[in-house]
């Protein structure tokens, strides 16, 4: 069985209840709602008052829990995660979100984002005597958080923080309190909500519209919001250190649900805006804008609407397709795009198409959805992608290929061109795609610029401690 | 855990396959693209030359395959069947293939639609001793079938067929042969395809864009394909009885999938005619024209071309939703709505939407979205259905409900639109509709006009034989 | 991987309980009790007034149900089923109870013994057009209750039953009664039991204990004990025939519990009785007498006995052991004899042993054990079986492997000596084996004696069936 | 579902063998032999020269590993453990052997015994910041290795080992050894042997039997053996203290297997003259002694031996039997007890019975079964037990249940003899016991005499770690 899809990876959907007696329920249809944000594994833990329940597994939300297993995770607190691994292979043991045993109680972890310092944390950590039993960079978050002087909880959850590097947003549950935190340049979403008399944290607003509960705001980069008997409290252990935002602009380009309000912007208007701005930048004379569906399904609809161009549906996906998929012995050609997308060749046929997706990392999915329009009969094929060419490793969370693997990192715009096989191919520019944004200086571009908000050693890569889980010195 | 879903229900996906060393493979693959015909239980059964193999269980294909069981299943030739039931409660015995030994050797039969005799042809063979495994109606087939005359399989199999009043799409397995026919009707669809030197049998086209064959045409109203190691002939048995043709026009309306060809037409073509005859008919003001995703994707497409009101993607739809579902202990109002669509706030606050979908079958889960919209803050709501009233009942292989429980077989048209809480309401004329297709009169229309093409008795019911299942006299 | 054991196979052991609101726990509790009659797949089907259940899967007894199952097969009557293979290879279908629908109503029937006639039947039924979904021979006695004459179900049944050539101990679930009945040699065991107010059959006497039901009585080789409202009835289909008695002395050699009473004796105290005379037909100086566990126990006790050299456990049984097991790649010398059965060296070392089995069929896992029992340091090795060379096959229900591979039928008794690599090997002679029962004359002794009380073709062979399941017509 | 059994249950089977290219399947198979001291769990660590691989579950060692799962552990070097919980809830991840990376590389270990001051170790470590992720007291040996002053990784274990009290057989596997200890009181067993040029650590001799190694000796109480690619070594850093022998004696009794040699006997030869003394210590007229299947076989052979009254197996027990129940819903009396052990009637019916038994634990078990052999007509039951009464907690690794529910604690000798319902009850003396081995001041006789060698205080307690676990202060 292989894994049928090269798209960029998210690092993981967060979600957390306090206060209502169906906690674990209502965890599960969050996760739900934020599947997009990690196909792997799933995990909750709840704390009913007395002690903390835990159950996690591979394999979707659907398939982990069922009523059973919810039944047994009692508890009107709970915290819930989804993932596909950024760091820490996807071994049963890496699935979060991590509960532990300290000085400090029992605390349970989920964290999305990926810490740039988390190599030389965990030497740091390992030769003063800490074990690890994961490789995801959250244990080291609880390690930190062990070792802090013995003070009150938020102080040490303080300096356990003010110790990390890189992308966190966090969601902790401890036997009084369940505690959001995002780190102060903001690279990840997180947001509060409240149901009744519980309130409710998550990664997206869609996981807050599908339970039904009222979005009352952001996290804000920095901010730790503490949720227990006594509401919600914000504590800001970052404060007089002087950050500049960094949000993930990818979240808006492709990772974040269309229906969600992310960095105060509506993803879909955003991706509308993509796609008008896409065909002013790279106009171009056709009969029909499609899709590549989902991911280019909104900025298709923008630069329909800008050019005047007729919409069209002319790929069907087959939302049947499973996480693997069985290979034919004697291999069909194409038969991974086919089996995903297949073109309608009766709309496709002798047109001239305009192609719209989110983005092209190694560029041979595209490649073959190209030839598969091509021998549906597509005149001309011009495809438009609604970012800049992404050149630049992530390493605040996104699971891109390694640089090299990244097309336009070794092509020009005209060899990447020839590579996937369109007529033509534009690229929406950096100028063009923060135009479309609300406060443009607030985002992160290094994927496609280079510039990185966080400096990191050579020991930064994401892959840091796997590489290093086999070489201990014994 | 709930059934999410009370949308209309298909009878079955086909899919043969001769002359090909990775028959069981490429029948996987073409159950993949068949799984929205059926999505309760899958089964392969092959033929090596010497014996039969056979596996099926309940879940999609995906669930119910893997490397091992495609492993256990050499040969040449092969057929599968993806399913829901129209007869026959959804336990493992009854899925198909069903795979016999009986005088005429060992045959294996998947079967797509109805018979509306099946009970009096139960009755019968019970009464000349027969005995029965399975509630479902092709059994009977197999029994006929068996007992027909000893002259060549052939004419067996026409002896067999001339029996059978309803509707059946066909694919037999026998020691030598793949077949295939289609009731003189042609309720349902079947078409052949050629791969290399391989022939192929499939209920859509798009099983044949999946694994690469290419499409020859389909197998005619009445005709009995026979291929074997001497390719493909054809048998007419029901030559010269003078049937009218009768393919279901649901088929385009909303099962068939849109890339697919069927009944010499393109299903999506079919379907942006009936969105651009929908304004036509019943023209409105809007800011936006959009589609229950995905069944109203194209009517909607083809209304915002006629009307010239923007096309807009404003309900997400939630592809991870798996076939059951967790319910919360607390009910969440709407739930059930919710996990599959969310209304997307920013698109739809303050507008006037005209909403397009493919029908309206008991009228709750319409008006459970439309309830969902308002609260997002829908100024206006048009609902626009791209067939008329669905008032009867199906006797040849849609799941309806019963006619009692069919909203529009109820209510005056003002009803529905009150009850589904619609500011207007329009539906598609039975004439508007036939005007979309090539020759209106070879279809049915039935579960609008109520003038069924085969008269049946009182036991005619799809369910009858499981109604009398537990009825013997011992 | 591999199965385990080479010992002969027995053919099923029967359950049936009416009258009883638990009966479904019930027949489950009787399989547990009579699963050493058959490992590979087990079932149950209930009639709750109005309709049957069923649920049957390969596993062992405690694999195949739960909690959730049982609580599927609701009512007051219910029939059980472990199997092991004797026509019919072991796939699902195979698996009983059959469950058919027939002019008579509702049938199941659970099946233990073969019959002789099979080919013959099944031939005949499917020329007059019955389509067979199984391989099993109970699927013809279905078809032929189906078939017979339209007077009572009693009269069909007789009618039925007449027909049978072989070994048949049956139970039937019908919808208005429980029926049991053995052929007229009563080559197989069924018994009655009584439960409060609820009637059992079995086909051990242990099923009764472990549920806490009274031993009634045997049923009658012939008889047909019909069990429903109003009580049992006894019928005798088989009247006016004069067929001579014909019990399987295997079972009391080696398949049943030697805590059950059949054929009127208690299996242990017949165990015990051939030690005894296996010592004084074959005596020996010796340190110890051990059984080869637990097959062996009962007889190497009254060898002991008889002889009064010391009884001793000298080989461990792990009884953890499942039905199949991972081979080491490189592959570990007697390995699949060690991992069930461990020698004690420390009480074998420099000792001279008895070793008492029950048979020796192919050889080569008696030769195994020798060996084992060699490197743990015996000095002398005197092995003694308690029954006659097994030299031909059964065909009335007991799965030994072809008379080929039959070691006695083969070798000459002192080639066998050498090809176990015993001191000394004594067989029971046939005459002291039936000293041993108390009617010697009611027995089958074929598999010692080549006498068969019923005659067969050269089709009786008892895998006809499934041999000829390839070779239809077609 | 009920756990069928209340016998004292052991705390673990250890296996490690390095130097062999099938480490891991001849793990698979040595845990396959020491089933018997845990049923509930089991895993496998192997290291393949650049890293570890892991696998564990829930479950016998049958159902946790198949061939897929074995081929995923490659390496030559491989641990495994079974486990029945002793500290530490059954859940997922508090199956052995735990794997860790720290300043000492990749550890990993598997334990068999209690450490009595695992508590006030693991709130020291908390305190200095350690966070747990299980609560198995294991957890603590890898915390003291990683804290240990950076030495050789043999300083470092000696110093962690100095800090443990109770009893530990371990053995660990790092990235370049296999190293197996015992604490110095020599509480639990452990051997090595070889098998071409692999050395093998396991915890009875049988395991080695079973893969065909030979037994090299046992590993000295206070000994550390590191086996490597220069083969093995010993250390010992408990040198200097002066610490007394005390083998744990139930493992005579009861625990190991009786083809073992443990703490340099046969357990089935001390077995046998338990028995014996036995029965000079408690004549009686009888006419069969009995064993309790299978832990009284030995004690009840060596009664009859001595006593010269006749062994009979008049008890069989269904070996079929999983280690959960379905019970049935209307309760059948003594259900549990029969499920297990069904009497032979034909045998004890009138009967004067001497039945031995190991131990007697609640009593209630023993009770269940007198009741059941009266029930079958035993005329006289005399109770005999091969140890003395148990009236003491074990805190060395013995899962017996609190102080309060053994029988003997709470009873006196006629009150117990009552209370089980037998004739007469006789319990051997410990003077008696201590008679059957070979050096009686090795031994640990805690259970039975209330002396403890290795005392504790109040958090001695084998459920501390449990306890506390939900009592942070967070």
């Amino acid at each position: 069985m292989t894994p049928l899809d090269d798209s960029p990876k998210e690092a993981c959907g967060l979600f957390g209840i306090y206060g209502h007696r169906d906690a674990a329920r209502l965890t599960y249809l969050g996760l739900y709602s934020l599947q997009h944000r990690g196909e792997e594994a799933a995990g909750i833990v709840t704390h009913d008052g007395r002690e903390m329940h835990s159950f996690k597994a591979q394999g979707l939300v659907s398939e982990v829990f069922n009523e059973e297993r919810l039944h047994q995770l009692p508890g009107r607190a709970a915290i819930g995660h989804t993932r596909y691994s950024t760091t820490g292979g996807s071994v049963l043991k890496n699935v979060q979100p991590l509960l532990v045993n300290c000085a400090k109680g029992s605390v349970a972890v989920a964290h999305n984002g990926n810490l740039v310092n988390a190599y030389e944390l965990k030497q740091r950590l390992e030769s003063s005597g800490s074990i690890f039993q994961t490789t995801v960079d959250s244990e080291i978050i609880l390690h930190l958080l062990a070792r802090a002087a013995n003070g009150s909880f938020e102080d040490s959850l303080g300096e356990c923080l003010r110790e990390l590097q890189g992308a966190f947003s966090l969601i902790f549950l401890t036997e009084r309190a369940l505690i959001g935190c995002r780190d102060p340049n903001g690279f990840k979403p997180l947001c509060i909500g409240k149901m009744n008399h519980a309130y409710v944290l998550a990664s997206e607003t869609c996981a807050l519209d599908l339970i039904g509960a009222r979005f009352l705001r952001e996290v804000e980069p920095g901010e730790v919001v503490v949720i227990d008997a006594g509401g919600p409290r914000s504590l800001f252990p970052f404060q007089g250190t002087n950050t500049a935002l960094s949000h993930c602009l990818f979240e808006h380009v492709y990772f974040a649900r269309p229906d969600s309000v992310i960095f105060q912007e509506s993803v879909q208007a955003v991706r509308v805006k993509l796609g008008r701005e896409l065909a002013r930048e790279h106009p171009v004379a056709a009969d029909f804008v499609m899709p590549i569906p989902d991911s280019g399904n909104f900025a298709a609809l923008g630069y329909s609407l800008e050019s005047q161009i007729p919409f069209a549906i002319g790929i069907i996906r087959n939302h049947y397709v499973g996480r693997t998929f069985i290979q034919p012995a004697q291999e069909i050609r194409d038969l991974k795009v086919r089996v995903k997308f297949n073109p309608i060749r009766e709309i496709i046929k002798g047109k001239r198409l305009v192609v719209v997706d989110d983005s092209i990392i190694r560029g041979t999915t595209t490649r073959a959805r190209i030839k598969s329009l091509r021998e549906a009969g597509a005149k001309e094929i011009h495809m438009r992608i609604s970012c800049p060419p992404t050149k630049f490793s992530c390493f605040y969370g996104i699971d891109f290929p390694t640089r090299k693997e990244l097309v336009a990192n070794r092509l020009s715009l005209d060899e990447i061109r020839k590579f996937v096989g369109a007529d033509t191919l534009g690229y929406l520019s950096l100028e063009g795609l923060l135009k479309c944004v609300g406060k443009p200086s607030s985002y992160c571009t290094a994927c496609w610029s280079g510039q990185y908000p966080i400096p990191f050693g050579e020991e930064g890569d994401k892959f840091a401690l796997e590489k290093h889980a086999g070489e201990g010195k014994c």
